[in-house]
């Protein structure tokens, strides 16, 4: 199976993700910039559920780049991602809604946990297909993609002291990401000097 | 007609059901685990929704590999298709809401039962079509596609025991698809170095 | 322009037009036939705007495979278009919710003629590009095209003496668009031969 | 980076933006013109909207024919320039639910000028990308890129005084905007026939 129909597949889901939290974002009733105001917590956490699933989708452009056919893991892996990244706009208003309290803060990092882990599995799961191997080398000892699990757990147990050491720590990571990842690119450009 | 912009029509189509149900879950007013136990079934319904449209989607896209041109039968069986599965959100949610009642459950067995009917007739119209008669030949006998309406009547008439019961089916039909459908794959290695 | 990026962005916005309309769907309280069956019309309503959206992308499709490539007034008449189309779901649940009551009716009926006149001058745009010309060919008299914008705007008056034989007509032009078009493929069909 | 993937991406998040602006107009509960009148600055502020989108949708096409390969810089510069986007539709609904009181107006005045500025910044960021200059090269002086920040600054200026007055620039840059952009289509015919 190509990748270009999965691609264009999760290309869809992701823009629907990244669209449909602004539905979310309740439009004030009174025309005042006091009224806004109630709006800017859930403002920030669109800006920062935007920039979650804008990291993924760099990161699965990269990671597809690689491959040229994949198999039935690597799909339904696909999908497991994007079960839980679907979900980010349902934990994303819970906790703007409930005012940043430790339950549904709680929740949004294992939201982010679990998709992590899903993007792990999907690329072991891509590790095993023809030239997949090339991902392995290309990202060496993906510090970044270990350090995150962690950083999610460090974050939802620190939510027990504060919600909003909590939401330091996910931003702090989606910043650590946003930092754009060269490994796949050099890959790609040595892979092609080294056949010229 | 080339099959690609029907693919990439119907992955924008399947991009959205997929994707807009999760609006039908409804946030929690408490910031409580209590308030989000609410929000459990609607999860779990949201999941085997999800999985059904995940693999539908799987399936099309392996049912348009073998394929290179569509006609206007095939054209219309595809939107007959989509047109149930654009109903599984609406039957999904009321399902849900009343938590799982008979009617409901029977209602939703009919929406998958209706779209594994559409399906069907939609295989048989890719058959007539230039190539097609390769899809007859890779799937065989076709034992998933034959027992899944049986399958799905039979949960409708349990339902009348318990809805559960039928619930009970449904998850079973979506984890006998889970297993991956190697027989499309097979055919075009086969045809492949058949022709080598 | 290539024709491919215009085609890309008007299967995404059809695709979601022809989808967000069962979010209009309400789900029932209830859970009993009689609820489900308030919701009867919404659903034939629903089907009805479903076939116009899948027409309306069929024959896009088919007329832009005669052109290669679209200047400013191409595009501009493309989203004049896919405006009009965009406001099926607004007209579709206005109808639905009063019941077919004879203004909704009407503005439904309006909402048809004006994407039939978008959709007129968007071909006569297509018409004087590059490789247009074999368009107005392939349509020839292009009875349909020519009929339909009276059909709406009889149906329009019919709705002052009853809304439902407005519907009837709305009804009856789907069906008549439904019979697949093959002037096109005819067209491409003898062109290729011609040139072999 | 290829930049096929990211205009599909961007494809499907636009035509998304101008999609869901149209489940923001509420439809009016009365089967009456009068009751059909209370959506009129709604349907317009819609139409606005849609073709501000239509216009980036548009230019973002052009923009991004020029070059072939594009790296972390641009991607970034795409988001952000699609999340100022996707917040059109909350601003939209919020002006016109408060019958265009100034707060709102300035806030989408405020929306429309981060917007350009995200554009002008990503097109920049694309002039240093390898063939970019040629971009540069085809925008020359790039009159309607600087004036339109300038323009919608005087909108929100001019709100203070009336907003209808900021309404009546942010239509007028629309049309400005609407007249087609020919420099990117001259500067390719040229660069075609000067290598031919």
């Amino acid at each position: 199976m190509r990748t270009s129909r999965l691609e264009a597949f999760s290309d869809g889901v992701l823009a629907i993700i990244i669209t449909i939290m602004v539905l979310e974002l309740k439009v004030p009733h009174e025309p005042t910039l006091e009224a806004l105001g109630g709006s800017v917590t859930g403002f920030l956490t669109y800006l920062l559920s935007f920039v979650y699933i804008g990291i993924y989708w760099n990161n699965h452009h990269h990671m597809f780049q690689v491959v040229e056919h994949v198999n039935g893991t690597v799909l339904w892996g696909n999908l497991d991602l994007l079960f839980w990244l679907s979900l980010l706009p349902f934990t994303t208003a819970w906790m703007d809604e409930t005012s940043f309290s430790r339950t549904p803060v709680i929740i949004y990092g294992i939201n982010l946990l679990l998709a992590a882990v899903a993007y792990y599995a999907l690329q072991r799961a891509i590790f095993r297909v023809e030239g997949g191997s090339g991902l392995r080398e290309a990202l060496g000892r993906d510090l970044k993609g270990k350090i995150s699990p962690v950083l999610y757990l460090s974050g939802i147990v620190l939510a027990f002291v504060n919600p909003w050491l909590a939401m330091l720590v996910f931003t702090g990571v989606a910043i650590m990401w946003l930092v754009p990842d060269r490994r796949v690119e050099r890959y790609l450009a040595t892979r092609e000097s080294g056949s010229g």
